[in-house]
């Protein structure tokens, strides 16, 4: 097993271990810690990649070469599984009346395979940490519901993002947290059948 | 400010300063620290009042005097601000139609009122304690849903009650501890509109 230099899972604990050039570790982590409370002083839009790099004592270029851009960068520090935006990338094209299975159907398909572990420990930091969750919100905020207004909503863009952020949180608790059944053990199509019309209403139905 | 003896959120450290008989505060203690114990170990219906009392070295009579009954010494082992059942007696009753907003309507009110510090509090127990997931997770399927058969849905019991608690939980977190905005400040209205004809769908409509 050899993990790429943006694994957002690595652990930089232990970098000689792994084979890296000395100081690769410690650059990563360095950078982790860095953003982190970039983030949270700044919020996301106004940290920098270059004012975190700063903080961290390394040139800018680390950032590219141990994260790829900014954005990940902040999907690593705030360890999430995933990157967001790379799931926008993917379930916003086709047609608009399918969005909300679409979206149901990769959210299964990507909580499903990393376990209901990571799921807990977001939730976990996210209600222990007032700043992770502040940073959450400033992500969700700046990031995607910008994409989505670009890519769907006529009005009401923030609440729609809200909405669908609600069911899928919730969904994620009561199926990987909570572990309710037969939410827990139901299959992809079970769960699309319910919950997609959820998700399609409040991306592009009537609120009202 | 005087503390009912039944208060779930009251400190069972510091009886004697309440003004309380001697040893009425270890008795509460006492029977919570055994109720949980019970509660883990042969889940919400194979525990018993008998056994918890036994358990904790008191007379099983000291269970309705401090908590009422087996399931408000639950809602008070578990640390919930506020007994589900008892929510469940003012929504079930009325036009089934209108369910949906009953029941987000009375959420928002219960959770309004006690703030976002104990949601926060309880997802955090549960993420963080398989113990108090499992808990929950019984508690929901012998008592929660068990009354939702008995009063509305004809079919697929079970999923209904999941899906319900899932855009709850999901609204709490969203509304509560992650602070989305606009849901964190929306009037209740606004909320009841967008998603009373979810949980509507979920409790009485086409899951399909």
């Amino acid at each position: 097993m050899k993990p790429s230099p943006t694994d957002a899972s690595s652990d930089a604990a232990a970098p000689r271990r792994r084979g890296r050039r000395p100081g690769g570790g410690d650059t990563r982590s360095a950078l982790l810690n860095a953003a982190r409370a970039a983030f949270v002083e700044l919020g996301y839009n106004g940290a920098t990649v270059r004012g975190i790099a700063d903080r961290a004592g390394v040139d800018a270029a680390m950032v590219n070469h141990w994260f790829g851009s900014k954005e990940q960068l902040f999907v690593a520090a705030i360890q999430l599984p995933i990157d967001p935006s790379a799931i926008l990338d993917q379930v916003l094209p086709g047609a608009p009346e399918h969005l909300g299975e679409r979206i149901i159907a990769m959210f299964l398909t990507v909580w499903d395979a990393t376990g209901g572990g990571q799921l807990a420990a977001l939730v976990q930091s996210v209600t222990t940490h007032q700043e992770a969750a502040s940073m959450l919100r400033d992500f969700v905020m700046n990031v995607l519901v910008k994409r989505l207004i670009e890519a769907i909503a006529p009005d009401r863009t923030a609440l729609r993002a809200n909405l669908i952020g609600s069911q899928l949180i919730g969904l994620g608790m009561a199926r990987y947290v909570i572990k309710l059944e037969p939410l827990a053990s139901a299959d992809h199509l079970t769960i699309i059948r319910a919950i997609a019309p959820t998700i399609q209403r409040y991306a592009t139905g009537e609120l009202d």
